[in-house]
C-alpha cells in the first residue's frame, strides 16, 4: 500500500499542493518520504488519486496530484455503531477500530451508568476526528465515517433509529437475544446500528426503552468482553458475515 | 461478576487456603475486597468454586472454599489461533482477547517476515501466562487457554496441523479466498485452527506451502486490519458464527 495523505481539498483540478504542516510532518518525518515517491491522496469522502512527492524539506512537502484512483470499497452495508461513552483511551481506540473495520458513522451517547465527565469531552470529538483520519490512512479507506455529536441515549432513541438496530447485551442479560447464527438466517439489511453500552452495562430501564423502540437484543456468547473490543468484535463479525 | 482468584492447586478437598502473593495482592489491593465477601476460586482447568474471604489483612489474604459452582460455557468449536510472532506488546493484546473470545490455544510461530528477537522472547511464554490468567478472571472463564512454545512455522505446518484450518490473507491477496458467509454455510466444525501473518504478511513461499499442507484462506474483508486485531477479530466472528 502506498503512503497515503488526507487533504480534504483535494480534486480533479488540484495539481501540486503543498501539505498542511501535521501530513507534512507524518510523510516527511514520519514516513519519510522523499522526492519522487509515489503516494495516493484522499479527500475523506471516498475520492482519491495518484499522486507523486515533489518537494520533501523540514519545511515545506509538496505532491503533485495525477488521476483518480479506485478507492478501496466498503462495506454493503452502512454500519452505525452507538456507544454509550466510556473512560479514558477507549473511545479513542473504538473510533480507530470502527473506521477500521468500515463502520459508516458513530454515534457517541450518553447513558445512565457512563462515567464520563463533560470537561473531558470539551475537545474529544475534534481528537476523534484525528484518530480516524490516522486510522483511515492505515486501513486503506477513503470515506472517512461520520463521528456525530454525543447525545442522549434516550434522545437518539427517540429520533435517529433507523432500520436494524441490535443492543449488545452481556451473558447475565442473554436469555432470548439473538445470535450472530440467527442474523446469518435473516436477509443482509440496507443498514443497520449496533447499540454498546458503558463499562457497567445498561440499566434495566435503559434495555427496556430500547426494546420498546425497537432495537433487538444481540448476545456474542458466554464471556465478558473488554468494554472496548465489544463494538470492534461486533461490527467486525457483523460486516464480514453480511459481505 | 464476583472477584475471581485462580489457584491452580485448588480442589474438592481445599478448605481455607492463604493465597500466594500476586493474587492477595490483587484481591486486597486492587479490587480492595475485605473479609466475608463472597469470591469465585478457579483452577485454570475448567473447575471453579465459591468461596469467602476469611482475612484480608496486607500481609495475609485467606479464603474458605466452598461448594463447586458451573463454569462459564466455553465455546463448542475448539479453536486455535496460529499467530506468527508481532513486535512490541501486541502479542501480549492478542493472549488477551484470544482468553476473552475463547480460545483454546494459542500456538506462536516464526515466520520469514517476523523481526521479534530471540531475546525478547527469553520470559515472554512466562508473560503470557500471566495476562492470560488475568484476562480469565476478568472475562469470567475458568479454563486457561494453552500458550504453546513459540515454534517455525513450517514445523507446525509439517506436524500440527489438525482439522480445518484457515489462513486469514490481507485484500491484496483475497483472490479466491473464503469469506465468512461461505463458512455459515459449510458444518460446523469440532476443531479449527486460525493462522495470522506477521506485520509484514506471509511470503509467497509460505502461502504456497500453507496452502500445499491443506490451509485454506480466508479473507475478512478489503480493508486492512491492524495486525493486533486480525486474530481478535476472526476469532470472534467465527466463534460467534458457529455458537
Amino acid at each position: 500500500m502506498f503512503p497515503r495523505v488526507y487533504l480534504p481539498d483535494v480534486n480533479r483540478e488540484t495539481e501540486e499542493v503543498r501539505l498542511p504542516d501535521d501530513e507534512a510532518h507524518h510523510l516527511g518525518r514520519v514516513l519519510r518520504v522523499g522526492p519522487g515517491a509515489e503516494v495516493r491522496v484522499f479527500d475523506g469522502r471516498g475520492r482519491e488519486y495518484r499522486a507523486h512527492v515533489t518537494t520533501a524539506s523540514r519545511q515545506d512537502v509538496r505532491v503533485r496530484v495525477s488521476e483518480p484512483v479506485a478507492a478501496q470499497p466498503l462495506p454493503h452495508v452502512s454500519l452505525t455503531v452507538v456507544q454509550a461513552l466510556l473512560k479514558g483511551n477507549a473511545m479513542d481506540d473504538i473510533v480507530r477500530d470502527c473506521t477500521m473495520v468500515g463502520v459508516t458513522a458513530l454515534q457517541p451517547v450518553r447513558s445512565e451508568r457512563c462515567t464520563v465527565s463533560a470537561a473531558s469531552l470539551s475537545r474529544a470529538r475534534e481528537r476523534w476526528q484525528r484518530v480516524a483520519v490516522a486510522s483511515a490512512k492505515q486501513c486503506g479507506r477513503a470515506a472517512l465515517p461520520v463521528i456525530a455529536e454525543p447525545t442522549p441515549f434516550p434522545l437518539w432513541l427517540d429520533r435517529h433509529r433507523t432500520g436494524l438496530a441490535l443492543l449488545l447485551v452481556e451473558p447475565a442479560a442473554a436469555a432470548g437475544a439473538l445470535r450472530l447464527r440467527d442474523l446469518a438466517r435473516q436477509a443482509v439489511p440496507e443498514r443497520a446500528s449496533i447499540v454498546v453500552g458503558p463499562e457497567g452495562g445498561w440499566t434495566p430501564e435503559e434495555h427496556e426503552a430500547a426494546r420498546a423502540a425497537g432495537c433487538q437484543a444481540l448476545t456474542l456468547g458466554p464471556l465478558t468482553l473488554r468494554a472496548a473490543a465489544v463494538p470492534l468484535v461486533a461490527a467486525a463479525a457483523l460486516l464480514a458475515l453480511w459481505e
